[in-house]
């Protein structure tokens, strides 16, 4: 493995982590193809990583009531540009490109989604997601009404914030470590699959 | 239980939770005498009840290398406050007095750590906590050193940092969901126990 | 009295005190049992002194339109927040817990006003109040009429302003001279009186 | 007198005032020639007309240990500026150019100190005095040791911060209310005095 | 020619001059009375002192749809002031006061155009000329209704935000290089000419 | 061409440009495969056209003292992720892979050159580029020194800010257009060329 991964301890090997750490990493090695870094850097914490990707398979992996993947995708880079999080923008910035099926809306987002080519319902969307994300202080019910009146549900609601949330942590763990994303992500979904 | 919880669906008796979840609130109704707000908050979504407590106590209650207690709820309310939310702020709070065994050192650190009567090692610990919860994107590695030279460990400084990240994610869902702290809290720690 | 009050001087006896600055300061301490340290902050400076609690008299006592005095001191503690200023934050929010009969507002309005349970007239003025505490550039006209709909008159606008700006004066000295507040100020009107 | 002087209540003719406060404008008005509106602005408060211009006179007509009238105005200009207040930028803006004998420098320190041909010692007296007056919650003990190496006396630091404090006030009330810089104080100091 | 114009060099004597930069210079000379300091600030650099005076006077002396050569010169002292650009406010502070014949407006402008006596038009112009200048990222289409609605078309708003990008490229080459503005700006349009 | 290219006009064909615009876009087709969004976002007005890409040239294809190619174009792209401008981001990203042989520099330039893995070199000259697109106001005379450190010559220094500059200009021009990049950027320099 790297070298360099991050600026705290990382297993050389899979083999000296737990079992059930192991199983997760060579589940998503075996779909992904690599071990995206984050796996790698939390793994020195067992608890922890264990709590972060139960928490991370609830909110992602969970059938919402209108929220599409590829619409969870989008908020977590919109939020994670806004904190400047390399790693989320470019392995979440995949997952849009290759949910939406369009390889141009991650960088769109990430960079300003108010002149992106939006439709209304996920301008509001991100409206709220960076105010969750950055303004948290500021939230006042307001938005409530703007986000119903865009089609969004009571429990879309909590699982945009919840995202924004989650990946605001996330954020924060992979800057403070300076996970880099695997050179993989930056091409995923940029190029078409061929036949 | 309250009928204004918050704006989001919560129980109405333990009885129709999950059983591991009614244990988990039953044995924190034991210790404190009351059920803290932010479990009722979550139990609607049990997989991320269990992945929110899995993580807060992963970080709360580990042995840190120098980290204590009463260190670890300054970090909670010092960012809390920031992040202007009140149920973190009184909820942690309590738990600074409490572990400090100072009534008044909540308070100091919630509304401005830089004119308390900090020790330097409690104000570099402060000074980093905030930039992680606030201003991550301007994070360097220029921390490692201050924060090495007021004598935290490697581990040490992950630990505030993911205590500032898990607090963030805190953060979101109790004003997401307007959150009230237990009126318990208020009070904890600002009088001597009756021996 | 304290040995490190503040940075600045201040007398060790009221006898070196001139008279009217030493009448002043025993009246305050009769009334509430202790000297607030703002007293000794400014007594060595006898001219500012007077017209500081001059000031400060002239707007908090005085009767207002329609402004009460718990209102007055909500204004206090939710810009003197803002303002990061510890002793203003305890020692007026004792008076809000007082005046208002509520052992919990001055916490949540400290903290977060936008999600405290409060009326609309109180979120109109606490609203304004940080416009004119922070963002005093930005002010427009249009807030007149959001003030006047939520029932205050010309004269309670003048004074939400004022009080603003008089404790964004008061919150400027206390921090410059890392006056603490008074411990007793901490627990006052939390804990229902004995009768 | 002017028909829009401001928002709120002004006088009609100095007959209606108390005597003292006419006493005060009459005395200001044979001084400077023509009646500055902040006078009549506070007019119709006597109380805090007379606490206003007794906290400003014993500010700015005190004996500093160092800082000169000139410096005073200074700092006034700078600290206004960023509270984008016209009426103390225009009024003692037009101070700075009499006391310092300097037609540019108001322009040159409401603008930009930073690229101003100053003085060490007054660059560091205006970072310090936008310190105090904007970014207060940030203010840290290093201060002290800036200023004194520039000459300030403890004295003198106390009278910064004061100045700074007072006229975030008056900032605040002149804004609140609208009030604009008479016309005279635009051209004074800018053309030398005929002899 | 001064000494210390600037940080980078400036030409000692015209004669240097390519031919075509030293007509524009003489031509400006001619007309103004001095050579303002900008145009000595670019010359060591002929390729971009061409492409800056063609973009100025493609865009200031431009016949626009509504927009005045006044209020050309409004946007750019409001913009430049939040830029902190003394030679621009100073500069165009001038011809604000002369195009518009009112020696008042120039510092109105640039030190709160919301407290301003303006109309509306003028009001709505500099709101969306700040929004350009400092907080471009968060332009939306909204803008445009409210502009159209003041009165200005399509190629105003254009003109409008040219202006502010244009002037802040010049903002920062003058900052950069702590060009300072010529002592004759400063009073120009401040008194009434004699006749 | 586009239907949709921008909110202001643009020419349906190149037919009816004036011939040196023709000329000069042509060019650049012939060069690129396809023309850029920007030189039809301009055409509309010639004379800005032409200074504008005659600024551009100037700065971007001089020789610079030590300043490379990638270097300028990294300068670009970090300023221009600041000023969520998508099209500078996108177009200059593609140039930043190009010049530098490096497929993933972009990316982590345009979210954070903080945690990117640079050369101490780039992470000056960056800091300093974001100081002069965003905080120009804050400029003072210490970023000389620290640029000198690192090898910048004073003519470096110059194509920085005018680089930060001119780019702000563009950023503000294409925002207010709403002009998207090609499609063609986002994928330039990301794949190996075959040879």
């Amino acid at each position: 493995m790297s070298t360099m991964l991050s600026r705290f301890p990382f297993p050389d090997t899979l083999d000296e982590l737990p079992e059930d750490l192991r199983a997760r990493i060579l589940a998503v090695q075996e779909k992904a193809g690599f071990v995206p870094n984050v796996f790698l850097m939390l793994a020195h914490r067992p608890a922890e990583f264990r709590a972060f990707f139960d928490y991370h398979d609830a909110l992602m992996e969970r059938e919402s009531d209108t929220l599409t993947k590829a619409e969870k995708e989008m908020i977590v880079v919109a939020t994670s540009a806004r904190n400047h999080c390399l790693y989320c923008v470019v392995a979440h910035g995949a997952l849009v490109r290759i949910y939406a099926k369009d390889p141009l809306l991650a960088d769109q987002v990430a960079i300003n989604h108010r002149t992106a080519p939006l439709s209304e319902r996920h301008r509001v969307m991100l409206d709220f997601a960076l105010y969750c994300a950055i303004d948290v202080g500021e939230l006042t019910a307001a938005w409530e009404g703007r986000l119903t009146e865009a089609g969004f549900s009571r429990d879309d609601i909590w699982d945009i914030g919840a995202i924004c949330a989650f990946f605001g942590l996330s954020n924060r763990l992979v800057t403070l470590t300076a996970t880099p994303p695997n050179p993989e992500f930056y091409l995923m979904g940029r190029v078409p699959r061929e036949s």
